[in-house]
């Protein structure tokens, strides 16, 4: 007896995640390929179709494929199935994808974005079994969003829905690289929340991470990157990341504290403005900010705590989420599942 | 030959509106009753099926009525068709409005609150037509929203999606009736703009306005109300209410340009956040503010216009409501079309 399985993909900016999954969402077998986007998309395709021979070679005869997904970095034209100018896939330019693995492949694919593929993966297999209605937020370098309404992905007219983490929280607020200013994901993000700290203590903030700035900067200052910018300080994010900060938080740094709270309390608002505007039975919180558990979410949820909304009983419940960074390749591979009528549907 | 007609009612705190609406979204009758919501339903129920039997009669035999819909404000339970505890609507405990009428009126009757009705006409008959995801926002008393997403309305988990009045827009911003703080409706909604006109001028700013806050408080202390709260203050806001304030910019009151200008500023926020969660085609301003036309579009577009979002091309269509206080009315009689199986679906 064989068990079927679809092919579950999660193309990232420096690794490809493939994995088998059977129809309950649970991984028979899984490849994570370090890559470099600029082989191009050919060679990203061999890539991922040779980590699906061997998964099938080390299954022997065991399982049966009956079709794949794969979840990319936007923005892209999902009807076409084509990833167009991903800022995280450099050289790729209007690519065919869905249809240049479905060839390879030869089954059909599913396509859909990064964030709504995590979304959807907790949804089906993790945090949001049994509800109907989901938002997810992903706290990582931004804030990848995906919402789930009446079990269905919600795309809108633009096929750009759910880009939660550019939701404004503070009105002329930080700048952020998508060109507005106050986006959630400057306040919110495991990458934002660095960066808080360490544009804090360039202005003379006392904190036990100061010493890991001054190197980041030394190290950026050698690379020749302006690190007080947006986009730069590459090194102080590698070095003063949401985990350094977090540890901080726990040691007691009040520096730390105060950020890590104000990203709390934006999370809150967050969560209060999905409230009120999808009415979800769940909220999300995953990615690296969510990895620290209870730090993160006992603060949210005091704050959405204190936003005592008299009117009607429709709080979301806020929890944490369950797959990891397996949740784009898991909720890839249900979207594949659903395209065949199965997945939760 | 007959020509085929719904029954389209609008239940606010005081006044009725009925209608007969066509097939193509077109009043054939209507008829506008003042009341006290203290009669109750059961007599409320007999001033609608009065007005529909004038209205009938004036049509001789040339209407054929099929169905009724009518919009109530919330909260209330949709399923049931219960009315519970609406602030606007005292003393109507958990009415059964929905069956209540439908059994007077012998037709099938579709049920949703205000707001969503009125988002509802809109896209079947009004500013919306054309599209298929449209968000509107009723600025008036409060800040009244719906969300039609892929010509459905959205209502959520809880059934009580599209409450974007109360997204927050200010951290620990002002202080609302729905127990949070810096709601867009105490921003962007004309009571909110008249409230925090009388406001500035209480704590002293200049305006050509000073003297009808200073007339207002007058009354509210003769009748023994603190003008000053959220809560009361009644007489304030129906002496210098948006129309005054309106006014007053084009005049170049500098008070209540600065306030109009931010009431602008966080109505394009909630488009911005708007764009980024549902991604709608088109957002739709209605209600009093909306009565200024181009004093509130072209500020709204200017600040909206000032937000460059780069990552895509999805800005949604800001545009002026055109059923003005009709759109409930028309909407409700929508929902009984669409119930039939027409109506834009």
């Amino acid at each position: 007896m064989t068990t079927p399985a679809t092919i579950g993909i999660d193309l990232g900016g420096t690794n490809v995640k493939t994995a088998l999954i059977d129809a309950n969402g649970s991984p028979l077998s899984r490849r994570v390929s370090q890559y470099d986007p600029a082989i191009g998309p050919d060679a990203t395709v061999e890539l991922i179709a040779a980590a699906v021979d061997e998964m099938r070679s080390e299954r022997g005869d065991s399982v049966h494929l009956v079709g794949a997904g794969i979840g990319c970095p936007g923005p892209m034209d999902r009807a076409a199935g084509r990833v167009i100018n991903a800022a995280n896939l450099p050289g790729w330019h209007d690519v065919p994808i869905r249809d240049l693995l479905s060839r390879r492949l030869e089954l059909p694919v599913a396509f859909d974005n990064d964030g709504n593929a995590a979304a959807f993966g907790e949804y089906w297999a993790g945090a949001g079994r049994g509800v109907q209605d989901v938002v997810m937020l992903t706290l990582g370098t931004g804030v990848g969003a995906g919402v789930i309404l009446a079990g269905q992905l919600l795309h809108g007219h633009f096929d750009n829905a759910a880009e939660l983490g550019h939701t404004i929280v503070v009105a002329d607020g930080l700048a952020c690289g998508c060109g507005q200013k106050g986006c959630l994901e400057q306040y919110s993000s495991a990458s934002g929340v660095a960066r808080r700290v360490a544009s804090a203590i360039r202005s003379g903030s006392a904190s036990t991470l100061a010493h890991l700035v001054e190197r980041a900067d030394a190290n950026d200052a050698a690379a020749g990157v302006d690190a007080t910018t947006v986009a730069d300080g590459l090194a102080a994010a590698a070095i003063v990341d949401a985990a350094a900060v977090a540890e901080a938080v726990r040691a007691g740094d009040e520096l730390c504290m105060r950020i890590w709270d104000e990203a709390c309390m934006y999370l809150a608002i967050a969560c209060v403005n999905i409230q009120h505007t999808l009415n979800p039975a769940r909220v999300i919180l995953g990615g690296g900010m969510a990895q620290s558990g209870a730090l993160l979410l006992d603060p949210v949820r005091a704050h959405l705590a204190k936003q005592t909304w008299k009117l009607h009983n429709d709080q979301p419940e806020i929890v944490l989420a369950e797959l990891g960074y397996d949740a784009g390749m898991i909720g890839a591979a249900g979207l594949a599942w659903r395209a065949r009528g199965a997945a939760g549907g």
